[in-house]
């Protein structure tokens, strides 16, 4: 166990993140006891109080138990993913064949009737401030009915756009109202960003894996894909980008480097600069998706590369659908020297964003509700991740691997035995239960043994009973014995 | 003066329509007396009736005037804008400086404290039920705040799109409600249908003069433009369009059949089915933008081309921002057999709308308060163009010609003497009116002596002073000298 501390993160956090990743390679192995506090805080030259910190911090996350009299232990945990060591790079045309699955379980996965356990819309209406923004807009309406009948014309409300670059500067991006063009919500930003930057036949680089509604949007506009290797916990490897880019064989890259959809990794801080500086430097446009970045567990957020770009070679998309209002589907884009172009555009793809909506939300982060509601989301997700991979750990076959998110509430999951999880998704479609295989995740088959799952759901009875299912059939397509649900003890895990 | 029947109009609108084109060609001249209606009713064989409801018809659309115990006079209009003889059909990309052009008058357009005599976006709250729909959505949030929790997902509000159905049949289009999908407005509509059927380098097809954004629109699409000749009247030239589909020299076709902007011009029904056949006979799909069809001022409206829509070639878009609810941005496309191309392109593209404001306006529909609404905007609307051409009568140059519009809210204005509108907006400018440019409306320089005006604002001093400055500005650049502004009498109408 190394620590690599990092000037930006304070101590106790450096300290439980070196711990985080010893449990999570096996070095910590689970039921050990970790060591005593005071020896820690010898042996790293820290005080005692940020050992303290950085356990809390460790047993928020699920990863460590305290024993009354006795000191902390490792929980069992799963095996992290680990990175593929193979991985061609090629540029691809989407196929119909993978356009056709990625819309048959879009369509399986909006079907009401359906258990989700993989879909990334929360579902769970406790876990957005509905009824303060329903006051909010039944308030705005009392005040101003004739709001409804003006019409809405591009750039949209000021005061959300200025209460957007006031948030902003504390995730470290220094903007101004002006330079923000409100959307509708974030695929309507990277649709956008995505024709500004591109022509049809060019090739955009993706991580892998990837949105997989990115697929269907680069088809849409005639753009190939070219997926990076993307490690499980670090993100994008900026080797592999650098060596596209010094051959020029990407126009665009699109990136989720805080928090990464399907994976949940996030890229260290150092990288995030790296990556910056790469597409100052070679000119190619960065789309930064930062749908989950206010949905980071760790505490300050880690910025988006974004803060520190520094000829306006990235272009931020993000949106409050996943956060506070998602019906509302408002988006922002911040595009650097893309500004104008993006902004001109949204006016003549789709013109603005109802004021309505806009003036709620402008509302809602002005009264200051909006840190600790992300508090409480943030509190919520983590905890419900750590009970989900606990299931994960309970029903699955032995040998399953998952990532343990940095943020957001999807994560990853890698079956053993040749499970080949498109099957899968077919057969526990019968039972009504929806998941997302993993071969949505890329253009190459590399992921048919994947899945992503979230946990945006309420922990009910439901939920848990699709998990197990999902594990019972994982066994059986293993073809090794199923858990505890037929009553046999829980599995030991391996870590 | 000669009747042409149709089987599709009642007698006495026939008649009407008669009279008008008569009064507009002058053949009837302003001051004179109408022949006695039991002549009328002779020579045309009809009811003293029918003639009764006829002349009621040209009273409202201000054409003729009853004067006591004296019988029915023609008013002081202005002459009919005539077909341009000479019309060089060019393929074209939009020029930068037309672009820029476009940008320019756009953002000074939506310059809050200029006088705006041009704009398309009704300002006038009175010209929507603004607090009946405030109430609904407030009712919609107190029984269901949780509304705003969940995620919009596509096809989006099932009782929205069936209203829409619902009411699409009454205009003669026989629609389900998997038929339709929703869009961010009409413009969003327009630019999903262009993605579906063209490729970059494509050449569609436009009206000529026609709605300015759809030049950046095909801009950013890589498309060019080919203007099709359009009669101020009777709309789209269809034997021109047949050549160009012969000659299979563009790829689809956007045009506004019912109630043009910027003309305000309205196809015959018999013109509608031949484009119908048209188009399905040689497969080049129209998009059909019917985003003023509900404010026809005759009634019964004259349906949709896409009610003779055979084999599914007519994507049909709309929208309830004109009509309703100018915030919400809610519009609809029926696309016959590009429906599934423009619903997937519209899920990669911005999702879905907004559950509450979908279901907002489901309910204002299914309530039935939308068609009394909608007779009341018409009525409005039919007097205030009258007002305003009563106006450009008064101030403007004598030998200006103007539209007479078949429904919606703007027109188009023709001045004489070799006036540059261009430079006549940016004069105005300068005095904070502001007015559109003819230049915009074609990539052709043929109407850089045109101007769009729009009655959309109430009638107030402000309203009334500007459309005088403007004309006071028209004379001097056309080195005639002023109207009544100067203390002058009121200039004797030439028809």
């Amino acid at each position: 166990m190394s620590l690599a501390p990092t000037s930006d993160q304070p101590l106790y956090q450096q300290l439980a993140d070196s711990f985080a990743e010893a449990i999570h390679q096996g070095t910590l192995k689970p039921g050990k006891r970790l060591p005593a506090i005071r020896r820690v805080a010898q042996s790293h030259q820290v005080s005692v109080n940020t050992v303290l910190n950085a356990w809390q911090m460790l047993e928020d996350r699920g990863l460590i138990e305290a024993r009354p009299q006795s000191g902390y232990y490792v929980r069992g945990v799963l095996p992290a993913v680990t990175r593929h060591g193979q991985h061609k790079t090629r540029v691809r045309d989407p196929s119909s064949s993978k356009l056709d699955l990625i819309d048959k379980v879009f369509a399986a996965q909006n079907h009401p009737d359906y258990t989700n356990i993989s879909l990334a819309c929360p579902q769970d209406s406790e876990l957005f401030p509905a009824a303060r923004i329903a006051r909010i807009t039944a308030s705005l309406l009392r005040r101003d009915p004739n709001m409804i009948g003006r019409y809405a014309l591009p750039p949209g409300s000021e005061r959300l756009r200025e209460e957007i670059a006031r948030r902003a500067l504390h995730a470290g991006q220094t903007l101004t109202a002006d330079e923000i063009t409100l959307t509708h919500g974030c695929m309507e930003a990277l649709q956008l960003a995505l024709r500004a930057v591109t022509q049809p036949g060019d090739c955009v680089g993706l991580e892998s894996p990837t949105y997989f509604f990115l697929f269907p949007l680069l088809a849409s506009l005639g753009l190939k894909a070219l997926e990076i290797p993307t490690d499980p916990q670090h993100g994008l490897s900026l080797d592999a980008l650098e060596m596209l880019l010094q051959e020029q064989r990407i126009k665009a890259l699109i990136a989720m480097p805080s928090a990464q959809n399907p994976l949940g990794c996030g890229m260290s801080l150092e990288n995030k600069k790296r990556l910056a500086k790469l597409v100052n430097t070679y000119h190619v446009p960065l789309i930064e998706d930062g749908l989950y970045d206010e949905l980071q567990f760790d505490w300050p957020l880690s910025p988006a590369v974004k803060a520190f770009d520094r000829d306006g070679w990235v272009i931020y998309c993000t949106s409050f659908t996943k956060t506070v209002a998602p019906d509302f589907r408002i988006g922002w884009t911040a595009a650097g020297r893309f500004h104008d172009a993006i902004a001109r555009l949204k006016a003549v793809s789709s013109m603005a964003e109802s004021a309505l909506l806009s003036e709620t939300l402008a509302e809602f982060l002005a009264s200051g509700g909006y840190d600790h509601h992300l508090r409480t989301l943030r509190r919520r997700y983590a905890a419900n991740l750590d009970e989900a991979r606990g299931l994960i750990a309970r029903y699955f076959p032995e040998g399953t691997r998952a990532t343990l998110p940095r943020g957001g509430f999807v994560f990853w999951v890698e079956l053993p035995g040749g499970v080949n999880t498109t099957e899968m998704f077919d057969r526990l479609l019968q039972e009504q239960i929806c998941v997302t295989p993993g071969a949505l995740y890329s253009l190459s088959e590399r992921y048919n043994h994947a899945l992503r799952l979230s946990c945006c759901y309420p922990f009910d009875a439901r939920y848990t009973r699709a998990i197990q299912r999902a594990g019972e059939m994982a066994c059986e397509l293993a073809g090794v014995p199923c858990g505890e649900a037929q009553g046999v003890p829980l599995r030991p895990q391996t870590v």
